[in-house]
């Protein structure tokens, strides 16, 4: 028998990350029209939530050391949410100054990665973290957490549900609006994902958290599909699948945003992006980058039409 | 809450088709040593059933022309099968000389990519295979049904999940021992891999059916994750996402197998296979194919090591 997904939500939000996440490990640096022209490709396209940009020391993050520059030159669509990575005080105040819709934040579930990532524990990445959630609400924007590494950490390995579920907790009581579930480094399967919502489930609603899969072992989708029958509806992707590194082979990127897309129209699950003019997005930017397109549903739509 | 999944099997069989379908379309001869090679990389991995090769007419398929040399000069395992496809009593005089251990045999789910495909009719295919299955019978040996185009044929677009009900029922009414459901051109989804399997598992029990995916799409591993859901337990797939054509991008292969591997290891589910092993079988083909290796999983591991 094939069961029933009674908890399958109808509607699901993509949280388009391309131009943040999809673009800051880029080895080149990639032109502010670019950045620009991608995000009316995306608008374009119906993706109403759009990661624009990092306000993270430039030297740490060269590649959007112009996020300022992108927030002031960007033609702002109506319905759309531009939002910005603000890791402290610092990084909220530009945000602030040149008017993100929505900020995020990053905190990490092992203590190493914490470390590498971000130059301080867990723990103190919370303590820091308090006072740029309260100041981003008193001026009245929402913030978006994400946790790193929920499914493995490439230096610790695994990390158990129970961290995840205390620093989710943690990040919803100081008032993020959600927190986004991330798999970094793609490393995790179905059954993992399915023993991660099982622990968090109970407690987190799932319209407090969102799902971020990167496809290095081609496991992406999968795992999405696991999250979708659990009832879960806001999805991390990027188009093309923008991400890792291109000159390291393996080191694949987000999951793309197409072959998400193409997911969720085979399941009738409403998302209100065309995927035409997505595929077409994503091969302006590839073509930017002069690197290959990593949807796999776009590259067989490309290849139907030769 | 996320769901409790009863009818997941706990042990998967793995059909190996890569050394098959897999490597008939490559444009360039593939060297008999590399077959034998390959046989026996994916043997030492631990896959117990290789579909080796094809007895067709050598002008159709120039590629499977050397199968009967192959199942000559090759190094037969205890408890490894040695398949071949056998589209006719010929091909299954072929295959009985040379000692192949299973046959199988080809439908295609809709009429046009039957005519294309095998010059015939679904209702000629069947009377032709009618023999075919007998004379194998009764010489001993099992015969496994395939029927193409499953989740939609690239003349016809839809396939009606009755069609295919209708053509599983026949073959396994004509003496198939299971039948492998294939999305032969890979544009299936999850969703629709569960209306097809929810119209066909009513009637058919899921011990008697395969699935075969192809990643064209990215929707694999997926439409694998639903089939296994539904208690199916038995996966097609080609190591090293071997088939389709390298010349056209976005003509996706089989479905990697390291990629099912690594989704039935983080499941829990016992397959028999060494993923270390598989991944060094999948670089060395692609290595004499002068092709990129597709499977995801594989090139991440090879990525980690380096």
């Amino acid at each position: 028998m094939v069961e029933q997904h009674t908890q399958r939500p109808t509607r699901v939000r993509l949280i388009e990350v391309g131009p943040r996440d999809g673009l800051q490990n880029e080895p080149h640096p990639v032109p502010l029209s670019a950045k620009h022209q991608l995000l009316e490709d995306l608008a374009d396209a119906g993706l109403d939530y759009l990661e624009a940009g990092s306000f993270v020391h430039p030297q740490r993050v060269p590649q959007m050391a112009d996020s300022d520059a992108l927030f002031q030159a960007m033609n702002r669509r109506c319905g759309v949410t531009y939002a910005a990575l603000t890791p402290n005080m610092k990084g909220l105040e530009r945000a602030l100054a040149v008017g993100a819709d929505e900020v995020a934040l990053f905190a990490a579930s092992s203590e190493t990665f914490s470390q590498k990532n971000i130059n301080c524990s867990i723990a103190e990445s919370l303590e820091r973290f308090a006072p740029v959630i309260a100041a981003a609400t008193n001026a009245g924007l929402p913030v978006r957490g994400y946790i790193s590494c929920v499914l493995g950490c490439p230096y610790e390995g695994a990390v158990t549900p129970g961290a995840v579920l205390t620093l989710t907790r943690e990040l919803l009581a100081m008032g993020c609006r959600e927190v986004s579930l991330g798999d970094t480094i793609g490393v995790g399967t179905a059954g993992d994902t399915e023993r991660l919502l099982a622990h968090l489930l109970p407690e987190v609603g799932p319209e407090r958290l969102a799902v971020h899969f990167h496809d290095t072992y081609g496991q992406a989708l999968a795992n999405i599909l696991v999250a979708l029958n659990a009832g879960i509806a806001t999805i991390d992707s990027a188009v093309a699948g923008l991400g890792g590194c291109p000159f390291a082979p393996g080191a694949a990127g987000n999951v793309a945003t197409e072959d998400v897309v193409y997911l969720l129209n085979g399941l009738g699950i409403e998302h209100g992006v065309d995927l035409d003019k997505l595929i077409l997005a994503g091969e302006r930017i590839c073509s930017v980058l002069e690197r290959d397109n990593a949807s796999r549903a776009a590259r067989a739509y490309l290849n139907r039409r030769t």
